[in-house]
């Protein structure tokens, strides 16, 4: 993503801060557009502030991480049908709250660009750039029939809940 | 419930380890089923890991400690009418994001079944015999006219948002 | 508001308590009333604990700030149909779960009265007494085309999410 994007979320004069906390854990629960936002600003200005920064996509937030021409193969009808419910990857979010007959999504990002803030996919790319780790949740993998090979480059290894909890001691934790 | 279903979601070896964070307070404000798994499934490992965990049961999350059979009687007709809107009990959750005209909860519940994830009132279970906190909100049960006898057993007494942020200090705090 | 409605939330006899967190920062995302509540709740509660309280309104939470009689003029037609879609202000607010075609909000705040439970306008003016600090995103602020004299009074300067995450350091720190 371009430069001036990204420092419109993370001012230059903020950078040389020190936090006291070093870890930030986003659990993404969400796939909803206007709840991506945030997770992804939070963390991609967590990891631009220095902070040891994990992103652990579970439930529907699996879902932004999933390739967008996967083709979903579960072993069974009901893991298609749920892995189909939505049509996978970060350029099909849809918004939560309101819809507009599916304007809504399109509305909203359009009105970023022309303020100038990176889209979810530029802040996640940015993200990870920057150093934060993006892992998957084991469970929600094996629930919904998804492999690696399903899912984006430039992930961490799955993991469960234990292993979150375990990244979240002295963390700022913040489920969305 | 089974050991083989908790062990998937709290692996053995990593039982061992000493979180410095002792306390986990999820803070359990939805009734959707998709809200409640997670609710339910970061509690009980908490708990299996060894944290002091305590969920705050509260808004549409009370519903889940209500009895199946319990027929409210609040004093008046809203009360009557706000807390009939949800069949309470954790057999009757619905599923925030969709609900394929009514069987989205089933064939979730039955693709967690298959692949040996524990429902969430296994797990809300388990959470308790492995010692967490279960803990209704004081203000919702006035709100929506019930009584302790009107919830599930096992239950610590009801407090309200004083007592729940003494008990998020140096906590890991989850607002699900 | 009356100071017996305070009480019933937060009771004297908690207040002498000294919490060993000395921060709370609320990240109001919603602006649902039933999201908005317990963000209200949990702000004034914590400010009346004396614990250092900020409340970062952004994305949909920002609405709860925006005074009733502002009407939008966004510098296009986006920004003006975003703004549009929720008629701002505390008094307006929507149900996320249910609506009972309209009813559900003017019934709930029937109950609360009831029950001497203060409103969100009632339990963010109280906060504010208290010293909690009303923060809206600037970023948000920039998207909606909303100018500080949209807002209603007693606002803290808007800032972004590094300021915010800042703030979060050792604090408890809760996604609403």
């Amino acid at each position: 993503m371009a430069v001036e994007e990204a420092e419109l979320v993370v001012p230059a004069h903020e950078h040389e801060e020190h936090p006291k906390h070093q870890k930030l854990v986003i659990i993404a629960w969400s796939g909803d557009l206007d709840k991506v936002w945030p997770q992804m600003i939070l963390a991609s200005t967590g990891a631009a502030m220095g902070m040891q920064t994990t992103i652990f996509f579970t439930f529907w937030g699996l879902f932004s991480l999933v390739k967008d021409d996967v083709h979903i193969t579960g072993e069974n009808w009901m893991q298609k049908m749920l892995a189909m419910m939505d049509r996978p990857g970060m350029e099909h979010l849809k918004l939560g709250k309101m819809n507009f007959a599916g304007a809504g999504p399109a509305m909203m990002k359009k009105l970023a660009k022309e303020h100038n803030v990176a889209s979810p996919g530029e802040l996640l790319e940015m993200a990870r750039e920057l150093g934060a780790n993006l892992v998957p949740c084991q469970m929600t993998m094996d629930l919904m029939g998804l492999k690696r090979e399903d899912m984006i480059d430039g992930l961490g290894e799955p993991v469960g809940a234990t292993a979150m909890l375990m990244e979240a001691q002295d963390a700022i934790t913040l489920f969305i």
